[in-house]
């Protein structure tokens, strides 16, 4: 359980070989960018490396490593992590390799150092980042699909540059990927452009079911169990829906209320200073950060929403 | 009527003084983030340097410039424009001064050369970058308040990096404004993750008329008068509303009808390869580009709508 600095990290990957590489389980842009990068990269310092399938993956993701897939026959000589925070994390195909975790490359701060080695850096936006600086340190000259998958790792874990986790090398990198072959436009377009017809209905649903008060300082909505079945929408469709009341102009406390049984809804609250979250959750037995926070209520959905509602109206001093 | 290299144009600013900087109308923020960077620079060097008021300006954009507008007395002793392509398209208030632009700054191939002399670089995503550079140039040292009107410039010139415009140096430039304060994280939340409420009731109204056709690689949508003003939404709550269907995942050809009088429609198609929108809308006495393109169709709208989408039905082989 040893932490590596980046260029004893470099010096692993360079003495090894037979490399398997694994991403987490509901896979984003930013482990299968970083997982693709580092294939391609191990390979072109002429190492024999794939990628573990990962039973999570959709199309959207997979043109990025349908030839960087390991057969079943493959016995790996080195077992290496990206993005992957925590053991439990691991994709379910993971399994027999889950406790011989060679190298884990990684940018979450809450990382549990559950593999041999690991390679974290949280200050960046994206572990794509962490590849890049390693590709440079192996004197590797990144090849236009390595550059393909860093951009879509950093570009992704970075809403396109938008969050406020993007820093001076995330731009710097996204350059030198740009510069480097990737094709930035057609990426950007994929993952950036476009919503499935279904995240839509989704976003319509949930505009549409809004309350507005405290002169719009306050935005709430209630999902039931039944309207999303309705919309017969995936995970990936509901996915960050607590984001869409905040969108709205003015809105300092957004509250998105699931049902997540029956008689019983999980409120997720996001908030602007000076509004407390965690405290307003508190009230309800929850607790979180002071901008997000979440809690659970019992009882009708309408009524349920009334009163986390009127809590938020005193937090903000409106009753 | 002469072309001015980057250090032609620094050595411009470095002789003159009383600089008034005028902006387009319909200000954007690549107009109003370039102004207000070059009125900071110019201020830095020891230069008076003023912004004339600009009519159209809203609060959104306004904060940037409350305290550089010029008074009613200023006796400006250089007229310089900046991200302004033709004459026509300066501010009202411009007026006085509009045969008398001494320098203009822009990145659009379309510039007139209407001003005296004019630094214009069209491989530049944002006039924005201009100002940076002119910065480098100038020796000034980017305070915090500079740094923030050039990243509004360049980041919504570019939809937060997103445009297939955005360039490796649009990157670059981006992490120096940060690295030198600019607030890049309250920015992007006010420019690219804020929607007035009636522009979500207007993308609302879109996207649930939409029609999808062609297994959904066709989306169609008429927009009545009636429906419009209904929504009573301002010129900015309906701008780029033809890039909504284009969103949707599969659809490579969206169509979007605006009623522009009675019985007649405006149409704009967007289109993806191959198919060609100015084709489609030759069709209908229209035309453009391959990717976007228009056409005005005279009748009903639904029946105008119909009309347009058999049309692209056939295009793409459908019928």
């Amino acid at each position: 359980m040893s932490t590596l600095t980046l260029n004893e990290a470099a010096g692993f990957l360079r003495q090894g070989d037979d490399f398997l590489i694994l991403t987490h389980g509901r896979p984003d842009g930013d482990t299968v960018g970083s997982a693709s990068a580092l294939c391609r990269l191990l390979r072109g310092l002429g190492k024999q490396a794939f990628l573990l399938p990962n039973e999570d993956l959709t199309p959207r993701l997979g043109f990025f490593c349908q030839d960087l897939l390991a057969p079943d026959s493959f016995v790996p000589g080195a077992v290496v992590a990206v993005d992957v925070a925590t053991r439990e994390l691991l994709c379910k195909n993971a399994a027999p390799f889950a406790e011989r975790v060679d190298l884990c490359i990684d940018h979450h701060p809450s990382n549990t150092g559950y593999a041999k080695n690991t390679l974290l850096e949280a200050g960046c936006a994206a572990t794509g980042e962490l590849i890049w600086l390693l590709g440079e340190t192996l004197g590797y000259s990144p090849a236009p699909l390595f550059c393909d998958a860093i951009y879509t790792a950093i570009s992704t874990d970075t809403g396109c540059f938008c969050y406020s986790n993007t820093t001076p090398q995330t731009h710097r990198i996204a350059a030198l990927c740009m510069e480097n072959g990737a094709d930035f436009s057609r990426l950007n377009r994929q993952f950036f452009e476009t919503k499935s017809w279904k995240r839509i209905q989704v976003e319509n649903h949930v505009f549409q079911n809004i309350r507005l008060s405290a002169q719009g300082k306050i935005a709430a909505v209630c999902l039931t169990k039944e309207a999303l079945d309705r919309l017969e929408a995936t995970k990936d469709e509901l996915d960050n829906l607590s984001a869409l009341p905040r969108q709205i102009e003015g809105v300092c406390c957004s509250i998105l209320l699931s049902q997540v049984g029956p008689g019983r809804f999980k409120g997720s609250v996001r908030t602007d200073a000076p509004v407390d979250a965690s405290r307003l959750c508190a009230r309800f037995g929850g607790g979180g950060h002071a901008r997000a926070a979440g809690c659970t209520l019992e009882g009708e959905g309408e009524d349920c929403l009334s009163r986390l509602v009127k809590a938020a109206q005193e937090e903000l001093g409106y009753v």
